[in-house]
């Protein structure tokens, strides 16, 4: 059964002057005309398939299962790359078939992926460069409009999968890289839950688990020098206002991530750093 | 009874690039399915609460009865800062209570505000950064639903209001600041019908009234100089297009402040102003 | 009959940071509670006329029949300029007259126009500079709600239609002029669909046609070479990935106009190309 008005994200790099967006938003009304449409983001950066995979990461678990998320940031439109759709036991995805995927399912137990061959799921006329509206919005459409996900296509074996970003584990330190600076130019790193599946160690250490996350207990340790750019901290403090206005803070991000922000100012632009950076969590107790 | 389809609008200085917006409304909607989302802005400047008290105010008239109002502006998130929810006879509002909603309780008759304390109407797990998705739209979507305000926590005695903006009357002249630089470069200010409540003097001229704006008639005095910044103009003009293009102009805006912009071009960048700064109204019968 | 959710798109060089949008769908869903809000842009450079009408004849072939499109870019708010509402075979429009509707009407086969002069369709007060709130908004949700066009006021003979942009075909070549620089940095030009229909000499060559666009074979002369600004193309190619990253490319744009772009790069701004720059096709058999 279909929920009365299913939810169709959409996270693109199509900026949001051009009406390339609602263009999208046409064809997926045109089929399905109950969906609710959520924008998570239209301003990643051109091409940046792992920033959109980091966006969209944060935002999935905060749906209702079933909710159908359309990812359009394409380098390689118009190339042989396949345009996929997956299902996991909680979410649908429908996207480029680049990596985009790559760190919510990571996190899903579970997944199906079909290629979007099939033309009946398809505008009748297909550009060269705008796939998002000639082939994933009507993919998605169709999902929301209660077409399995395997009258789209054929099986797809092993989808584009990137590797996960760098998170290597010492005796008494943790080395990490920025994914992301946000809006408030807070340092959002990979020293996270999602990479800790391999990390067996730290369940060792109290506070530190693979486990989907618990924010608060995360990072006990008794002291944790953080490192990044030309800043060094001496402990992880529970939020900004744990400390004066202006001065940089160490944190457990709300997905449970290692942040670095200044308490109402901008830490990225303050310290220069930025995605790609080294980071680390020094450990003395 | 609820609407059919209740209103929430959120109003943020999350930006729009990182998914944080489209992640409160994954809550949003998962709670109040039926909900209508309405963006007002999420480029309020970073922690700028007066900003968002303003564009607040001058949207919130044109909403049906009964809309919700969710703003998430809030340099104090993880402190001691209370959220709040608040009803008045016409809007209902969620936000921190920081003084956001000063311009529009000043507007209300009456109103009721609680604590957002019951745990049942928060996410399960509240992080210590993110209580626009934990807390504030949680509470904004059970109210969606039909959760009267009462259950959501305790009643707040006196919620935090700021001073309302410089508003002075003399004898043959008002002195005002700059409110907000719109993106045409329009130059908003305080002398406005908002704050002249405690202006009496001013019913006695034509056309000046403590009462909710008349725009047209509003500023009717036979001569009235405007100065800001470097600019002085020798009367109000009826809109834009009385004077030639490239050339400023003083006009009564659409929620019946004065304003000062150029046809068509950007008054705000052409001779430097912005927020904050004096301007004065000069009365020469 | 009404369908139970009406679109209505809209279109304005409002910018996203003010509230002006969001007081517009207030309007809209206080008239209008079953209407569905779709964005198309927000960032029309300010009283642009020709970028927007642009814009919106890229997207409304994409929408259902019967959406109203809702356009706010108005220079002339407040002056003896026109409000107008159209209906086409397949669309209505709301938008001041003021040539905003030429790119859209050029491809309508008949289309009525009325003046929105009937106050019973316009707020109880009307501004001298907020027509999109006061007078645009409430007619298109007044069409939403069922309302027929010829309520809304008389009939206009003749709307404001500006010419249609440079194109001159010759014997060997085509010359005309960059229409837009999207957020990708691609050159969109003039050399398009619309404006052969009174280039008869096109469908001689094969190929080439006046009539709606397929694109793949639209461009198919064995050599075309392709000039804009500094940059001289010696042929077409099928889609951006047809070349080395970071190479430019000619290729057919998704609505069927030549465009010139960068693979994964930014044209416009690598070769200083700026809507209103020559674009010329020369073919060489």
């Amino acid at each position: 059964m279909q929920p009365t008005n299913p939810i169709i994200t959409l996270l693109t790099d199509f900026g949001e002057s051009d009406g390339y967006v609602g263009t999208m938003k046409g064809v997926l009304l045109d089929i399905a005309p109950q969906a609710q449409l959520v924008d998570l983001s239209h301003l990643i950066p051109p091409q940046d398939v792992k920033q959109a995979a980091f966006v969209l990461m944060a935002a999935v678990p905060y749906f209702p299962d079933g909710a159908i998320h359309l990812i359009v940031v394409d380098p390689g439109v118009g190339s042989a790359r396949r345009p996929i759709a997956v299902e996991t036991p909680t979410a649908r995805y429908v996207a480029p078939d680049n990596g985009v995927l790559t760190y919510v399912l990571a996190q899903a137990d579970f997944y199906s992926v079909v290629e979007l061959a099939n033309p009946t799921y398809r505008l009748s006329e297909v550009s060269t460069t705008f796939h998002g509206r000639d082939i994933f919005s009507p993919a998605a459409a169709h999902l929301a409009a209660g077409v399995p996900l395997r009258e789209l296509g054929p099986a797809v074996e092993t989808p584009v999968l990137f590797d996960l970003p760098r998170l290597e584990v010492g005796k008494d330190r943790i080395d990490g890289e920025v994914l992301r600076v946000d809006h408030f130019g807070n340092i959002r790193t990979s020293i996270y839950h999602l990479t800790w599946e391999d990390a067996a160690t730290l369940s060792l250490r109290p506070g530190f688990s693979p486990s989907p996350p618990e924010p608060a207990a995360r990072f006990s340790a008794p002291k944790a020098q953080v490192s990044v750019g030309p800043l060094t901290l001496q402990r992880i403090e529970e939020t900004f206002s744990s400390v004066d206005i202006g001065q940089p803070v160490a944190f457990v991000g709300s997905e449970g991530g290692l942040e670095i922000g200044i308490n109402q100012g901008n830490a990225a632009r303050e310290y220069g750093v930025k995605a790609g950076d080294s980071v680390s969590l020094h450990f003395t107790t």
